[in-house]
């Protein structure tokens, strides 16, 4: 990865974040901010992090919005219009997403819903002093300090402490270096203490939109630059093992084996089936047609060409909006596996490594990102998300709604993370149009 | 593992192996010579090579039989009927087995085969010398120096040495301290020159018998202690690569994957799925029941929960005994793998790592074993070996006949390798009356 440091150094010199290309430049910048040289690498309550709050906290004020970091690290913004009477007391919608990465990172997940976040206030602050058109509620951008979970393994930790659901017990996790989540707080001047009260469960906002990169194929194989989310899959995890013998290749006539990677493949097999017909509508019984079901890792023991595998170690992992119809389907997969166990000989045990729920996006915000992409001259799209966002935690908060945007291959994680400059000003485009559409619910 | 070293030394200081008793305590005795405390490692021209050519010479000498070394470090055996004119003239057969073992072995593998090969010459030299009954020919047995290729990597270097198919190559092979085997060999006493000149190509033996643990579980299955080896599996190997495409395991939706397992997945199956046909009888157009095929291996990149599996790299060990239906079998395999890529938008390579030719054991040998083995009151059964034996080299010099023994649950290079004295006894006396066999049909 080459970071183009020219266009980047530019851009974090000067002023506030107006087209697709700052907003773009503004990325570049950002991922010049990275605690390694080959790549982008920014975790929390690091110098990296400090420095990429003070970056966006430089393009806020540049557009004369005012900006602050709360009590877990979290860079915000705001924009109030001036017909509201009192800034603290005003409703306030959010636009959000974080600011820390992966390591070895693309310059697009989290960021730049951030950064659009800042260049849509940008947009109505410039709007509000140019003809002096206002919002009835106003504006706050938040850039969460960890969402990816990267130096402490807990992720969220930014939208959980202003969703008030930030855990004690979480200032005893340890980075790789042995340092504790505690000690790091204090380390960049808070505390477990002030990151609890940075919670806004006293007064929380209207709604919460994000946008994100979408991470996956969907919209590029549609042909589309933008979608509304209408939820954000939930994931249950598990370590799979299936156990036979082991014997010799050339010695063991077929049927006297107890082949663990055999009796794997036919339940690998047997999840990629059931995923398909249900995303392809021939399960009548599961209309959920978001669940996907991905066997990830296979550890064969002893692994050796002319040796019959003894055991078989894989990974499920297994998603859908509806955390209900996603448990029948995992009863099924797993009665298929102790089917295919029994039959073959061979013992079957699962362990549960992750469970989450579901999270399903607000009507209202969703019809209003509709109308938003509508107004960009591209049809309205829906789509689930798969993949964990901020949203997530934010949505114990307040409503959430979650916009799209087209990636290259859908790519992410990854260096080779891309865009194109005409799908982000259609994205900032149509976060404006959401924002005003929401506006114009509210005031109704 | 723990060697019973009061048996051992009790062995190793007396006399000759006459009792099945008698040799398993001597394999007791050869287990305890190993470079490693903790199990048994006994490698090509090493001091533990050394130790055991002694111990079996002097089991040898002490049944009063002449014992000498090869030039490949092969220790060797002899009794000749006082009716034969002139010993070294004389026309012979050789019973024989290895001496070395692979990391952390059994105590039977190779070695049993030796010490049985001890006691019948033993049993010959007795009997000659209480009632002079002799044989119309000498016997002679040897114990191989290497067999596994432990040390060097290439197999079978004794019985190529007296088969004449040593390869001054191989003297640039090197363990892994560096030592090149033809360093090892002069440290031993020996040269690349001496090893090639062990060959018997000059005077090849009428036969060459051997006895092995059948390092499977067919003998046990069927519950019989013996079989007579109908020849030796000839394998092909490769490594087997299919390439998708890795993505976020909740992003992407099933239509629009390309998941490397899966593919392999069901390639693994169609692999078990032929060679289960084949051995049951269900393909008239592959009449060699002996067929395996086995996939060892599967490794995945990245190989991570949430990633779907973008590269699976597997191997494939395919074994025969009729090497051109081998090779038909493979080709359909081969053709299902691209077909099954074609279909799922993945790529298909494979590599071949290996390629041995199946060897066929002499009809008039498998007969007088078949009668050996009646001699003890068992019904004569007969199996393929899939696994390599010294007798594949050594059926370029002569005609070969091979002998199994039930071993418990086909268990083989490992510690837990066992048989029973019962069964050590049966196999002595069907070697004894294979050998008479032999003569008998010699005579006529």
């Amino acid at each position: 990865m080459t970071i183009d440091v020219s266009r980047a150094r530019t851009t974090a010199g000067i002023a506030s974040l107006e087209t697709a290309a700052d907003v773009l430049a503004a990325c570049d910048a950002l991922a010049a901010i990275s605690r390694s040289d080959s790549g982008i690498d920014r975790r929390y309550l690091t110098p990296e992090h400090a420095a990429a709050n003070a970056t966006t906290a430089a393009w806020l004020k540049a557009a004369g919005l005012h900006s602050w970091q709360d009590g877990a690290g979290n860079q915000w913004g705001r924009w109030c219009p001036k017909t509201l009477s009192s800034e603290s007391e005003a409703p306030r919608l959010v636009i959000g997403s974080h600011l820390d990465s992966v390591p070895d990172a693309g310059r697009y997940d989290g960021i730049l819903g951030v950064l659009l976040g800042v260049a849509a206030l940008t947009h109505f602050q410039q709007r509000a002093e140019r003809e002096g058109a206002g919002l009835p509620f106003a504006l706050e951008v938040v850039g969460f300090g960890d969402e990816e979970g990267t130096r402490f393994g807990a992720t969220l930790l930014g939208s959980h402490a202003i969703a008030g659901s930030w855990q004690p017990g979480w200032e005893l996790l340890e980075d790789e270096e042995g340092i504790s989540l505690g000690e790091a707080l204090t380390a960049f001047g808070l505390s477990g203490q002030s990151a609890a009260s940075a919670s806004l469960q006293a007064t929380p906002p209207l709604g919460y939109l994000e946008v994100h990169i979408e991470q996956g194929p969907v919209l590029e194989a549609e042909n589309l630059a933008l979608g509304t989310v209408t939820g954000i899959a939930g994931a249950r995890r598990f370590a799979v093992n299936f156990a036979g013998q082991a014997g010799h290749a050339g010695t063991t006539p077929m049927a006297l084996r107890q082949d663990a990677l055999c009796a794997a493949a036919e339940w690998t097999l047997a999840v990629e089936t059931l995923a398909r017909e249900v995303q392809t509508g021939k399960r009548a019984d599961m209309p959920d047609h978001s669940l996907v079901a991905t066997v990830g890792c296979c550890e064969l023991r002893p692994g050796a060409v002319n040796v019959i595998p003894g055991a078989a170690a894989l990974s499920l992992d297994i998603r859908a909006l509806d955390d209900a119809q996603r448990d029948r389907a995992l009863e099924e997969l797993l009665h298929q596996a102790h089917q295919i166990a029994e039959r073959r000989g061979v013992t079957f045990r699962c362990e549960q490594t992750h469970a989450a729920n579901a999270v399903a996006c607000d009507e209202g915000l969703m019809q209003a990102v509709d109308i938003g992409i509508a107004a960009t001259g591209q049809a309205p799209f829906r789509l689930p998300s798969g993949a964990g966002h901020d949203a997530m935690a934010v949505s114990h908060l307040c409503p959430v709604g979650m916009l799209f945007l087209r990636c290259e291959r859908g790519i992410s994680h990854h260096p080779a993370e891309a865009v194109t400059e005409a799908d982000v000003a259609r994205a900032l485009a149509a976060l404006i149009a959401s924002i005003e559409a929401v506006a114009a619910r509210y005031s109704c």
